[in-house]
């Protein structure tokens, strides 16, 4: 189960950390550029590939996955579909967990067809072809039951896994997902349809394929999710730039760095034992230091 | 204004429908594959794009709109993208407005990339490119404010439009959107917070850029959220297949039919006048009689 290969992968090299990929142009140093013949979309396209290549290279021993962000790669039209699905497919060939961060969520046919795409075959007269082959996908939960059943089935049928968002990094996620139904927040009516969707596919951890997005800049909700969803895994953005600290985080939780990890070249304290031509090298040091800080959290 | 622009054209065509372009493959004659080489993903695009095309010269003169849902696109990966963005380019230089039905929601910085991407413009090396650019996209609510605000500055920069979801059209929409918040459903909740969004954006008509999705499926709902936000335009999904009729609808809606239009020819009552090679022919003719159905709503 995918729960599983991520949850040994974590034990393995004990990293509860997950880093994001999430390359903004801003974080390309000049060395990656001066590679790059063209101009305009193609270039950004083949630029952010060849610095992905790197970071992933330069991590692959050191955290058991990475989340690829849809929308930095879907800005380049075609070129940037092409180098998001060759990030994936380098990751993987790497031995990384990838965690596509796609946020889909439409009714149940188009949902079939992002759940094909993303993490099962899509058939093309008689023969069925992986497009992006992700190992995990998170998934908006808005629309209800019928928008996630075709990414359950496909869990089940591929040995996938999802992440559904329960309660988001943002600083406006309270808006919608913190309104009180019945007495409660919204985001816990969430989780708990969460639980009861994952409730067929538990591993060998307790944990279920069907995980939830659960931002760790908010620590206390964060606690009570925990208690009130045992057997689901958390997906936790919001580290490090974004805020979150090491003891914010709950057991259960794979933790998200984005540009502390892939752009810590330009940030304290690394740009002081970095030079732009080494982001790579910096990537890693910030995500084994990462490892250290998160080392006492729980699975 | 974007939605000024699309109720002159509904105006104009005395026709309040969009079509949805979401080819399912089997929705595809014989005729186009006959001019497909090769196979795989990039055939399946390749047949998406001649079979949009065909379809737009039949119905340019009879739509005001149409609606591609990238799902149907974005499963044959960057081939599939590529014909996503050529059949927004063909369907705009016929006249047509495009809505993107892409249902994106996520975190500002995200949020500002898919902006970009699909209403605006994207900036690679101090020089900006239009990727998608579509008229309208449809947006989902669940992360709050943050993850709007993009799309709203992208419509007053680039005069574009956009519809947030609040009561979608599929079976378990009442799943989360009907929770009772504060003694009213959620939907009616997050259609206040779209009102409000919208009110510098209002255009001539009394109608702003921020619209909002509104199941045709849901006609009570519907009637109320249009007493609840006079100033927002609606696109009503649900029309013909889904099982909605003319008589379920509200002023100030445009309304989608997807297969209904674009599979007419494989459908009651067109199938018996119209043979595959005519599938085009089939989907103008389904056009003309849903524009007469829908010939007494009101703007």
């Amino acid at each position: 189960m995918a729960i599983d290969e991520l949850i040994y992968r974590i034990k393995y090299l004990r990293n509860p950390s997950v880093v994001g990929l999430d390359p903004q142009l801003e974080f390309i140093p000049e060395c990656v550029w001066e590679n790059i013949n063209g101009s305009g979309l193609k270039a950004a396209a083949l630029a952010v590939r060849q610095f992905n290549f790197a970071i992933i290279d330069a991590i692959a021993e050191i955290v058991p996955a990475v989340k690829p962000q849809i929308a930095m790669y879907e800005r380049f039209g075609a070129d940037g579909i092409a180098a998001y699905a060759d990030t994936i497919s380098y990751a993987k060939q790497k031995g990384l967990i990838v965690i596509a961060d796609i946020k889909r969520g439409d009714i149940a046919s188009t949902a079939e067809a992002y759940a094909d795409a993303h993490l099962g075959r899509v058939k093309v007269l008689d023969q069925e072809y992986p497009v992006f082959d992700a190992d995990f996908a998170t998934i908006n939960p808005y629309l209800g039951e019928d928008a996630v059943e075709p990414f359950i089935n496909a869990c089940r049928k591929y040995n996938k896994g999802i992440f559904v968002l329960v309660k988001t990094s943002n600083p406006f996620s309270g808006q919608i997902q913190d309104l009180p139904v019945n007495g409660a927040p919204l985001y816990e009516y969430v989780g708990k349809l969460v639980s009861k969707w994952g409730e067929g596919l538990i591993g060998e951890f307790g944990y279920s394929d069907a995980g939830a997005v659960v931002g760790a800049t908010h620590p206390a909700q964060a606690k009570r999710l925990r208690e009130l969803m045992p057997h689901t895994f958390f997906l936790a953005p919001g580290y490090g730039a974004q805020g979150a600290k090491a003891s914010d985080l709950v057991k259960g939780s794979v933790v998200n760095s984005s540009r502390g990890i892939i752009a810590a070249y330009q940030r304290d304290p690394y740009k002081q034992r970095f030079s732009a031509d080494q982001f790579a090298q910096a990537a890693a040091a910030a995500a084994g230091d990462m490892r250290e800080e998160l080392q006492y959290l729980e699975i």
